[in-house]
């Protein structure tokens, strides 16, 4: 459910409210009183119940394994306090050890506040780094994924002017094996083919730009030995162009804005955060708890429902 | 009529083919034999025909100002020579010359090499280089711009690494104080909405992630005079999301990249160089020379259609 303060809660039931009818229902870990109140106050047709493992879940509910007792009334949208944030991350740690045991096929996760849950006590980096910890994976990267443009990142949160600095032919090799493996056995690919980003303007034009892709990226990409068609260094400016018209399934980017400002453009509303490397399937929403907007009913459930949508079928190509 | 072994003669044709008939009619500084023999091969309606300024221009014709008289039965589409780059030269001296006197209202230029131009012993690093120099502008900075988004670079080819030493207040107030007139003078925007984008991923996030926008970008901000709606610095990765639903005018960015990426994704087809800063209108199509495709009727006239469309609007706007 993510943060209870948060658009979590009123995503979730609109999400409820448009599944279709054949679909196999998911079920909420988070708060029956929560849910019930935002149902309430945003005139939701779905019901919120609560729900026990193995049991039915009836058409029309919002089935709900409760693993907190929040006081619905007292909580202020946007507001989160020591009791939201320790509920948030009961509800990541049930969803981890369930999915761990196969009583889950997989975990969508919905937004969480980073800071709330640090000044509880709880001191991650973020969402993904908690839950690597939780499944005891040792690498892990981010992709985002949509129907139009997969990118998987080398570098996440750096600044810009020390991403040079961190660039290796390993680090981009591993993101390459990783990112093969997860086309592979998450999408079904046989043999995906995979773009990587230069880094400089023009990929450096000969090293005229800069030497990162002779000296790094090329590199890498000679010691390539996996069964993807690997491709690059290609010039930034136009590998998101051949990749959105079908050249290529994903694209290995050196830094945070080199990929996510194609990706955004392209999948504002519906674009799906993966994380590749865990033993467990997990999607999650690319946006945050929005708590500018939570409790108003303007929040968007389209992310939600292709993060839901994608992690069903990366389940079923694993076979969960 | 840029590089005669490149694309330029054939968009040219296209173009022409299919001018509105109302169109107030472009006139092409280039060589008729190159442009009549092209004509020929790839079966174009319009006829090339010589023109000389003053002349009236016949519909169905291609009116052009003869500056080379090139062996066109020995040139070879992709290679060219001495003679080839001294021609593209002349072409680009004369449109200057002649715009400077208001004899024509604006240049359009099509694709040149620079490297056949530097072989030529003429040394500029560029197309724009070269045009500032025969106008005596001082100060140009590249717009790219389309009906979806505008573009402005505040450092273009650079290595990627070397970028963040290169900003500063002064060079991020110039690009802004640039961009708000052209979009008053150029594009007829009386109270331009301009958004300056960040440098670091989430823009720093207060620093975590890199201080350029803390100690550059804020104060250059801060110092901004003009009567433009300047705001930011923004989260690159959502910043063109915003610019593309219309929130702002242009986006001035920090590296090529940047800029590119999202230009790219939106224009590739239909994108426009504007060149701002110069004496003169100059637009350019956004390709290169396209040597690989030259001859063979498989280049797209978009990007010079709309080069040429914006050429005349801002011509209009500047009462020229």
């Amino acid at each position: 459910m993510g943060c209870p303060v948060g658009v979590g809660p009123e995503i979730i039931l609109q999400l409820f409210d448009s599944l279709p009818a054949a679909a196999p229902a998911p079920v909420v870990l988070g708060d029956l009183g929560v849910l019930t109140r935002t149902a309430a106050l945003l005139g939701n047709t779905s019901k919120p119940v609560a729900w026990q493992p193995g049991a039915a879940i009836k058409p029309g509910t919002v089935p709900v394994l409760e693993l907190s007792q929040l006081a619905a009334e007292e909580l202020r949208w946007g507001q989160p306090t020591q009791e939201t944030a320790l509920a948030m991350a009961a509800y990541i740690r049930r969803a981890v050890a369930g999915t761990l045991a196969e009583e889950f096929s997989a975990v969508v996760t919905c937004p969480i506040s980073k800071k709330a849950l640090n000044e509880a006590g709880i001191h991650y980096p973020g969402h993904t780094e908690m839950l690597a910890e939780l499944t005891g994976a040792r690498r892990y990267r981010m992709m985002m994924a949509g129907t139009r443009l997969r990118v998987v990142l080398v570098t996440i949160h750096e600044p810009l002017a020390k991403v040079s600095g961190l660039l290796s032919p390993e680090g981009i090799l591993d993101c390459l094996s990783m990112t093969a493996d997860a086309l592979r056995q998450d999408f079904a690919l046989e043999r995906p083919r995979i773009a990587v980003a230069g880094f400089n303007p023009h990929s450096g034009e000969q090293g005229m730009f800069g030497r990162e892709e002779i000296e790094i990226i090329e590199p890498a990409l000679r010691h390539y030995a996996g069964n993807a068609v690997v491709s690059g260094p290609w010039p930034p400016d136009t590998v998101f162009v051949k990749a959105m018209n079908g050249e290529f399934d994903a694209v290995v980017c050196m830094y945070h804005d080199q990929g996510l400002i194609p990706f955004k453009l392209l999948h504002f509303k519906d674009g799906v955060n993966v994380t590749l490397g865990l033993p467990i399937v997990r999607t999650s929403v690319d946006h945050g708890t929005a708590y500018d907007i939570a409790g108003k009913g303007l929040a968007d459930a389209a992310s939600l429902r292709s993060a839901w949508q994608m992690a069903m079928e990366i389940a079923r190509n694993r076979g969960r």
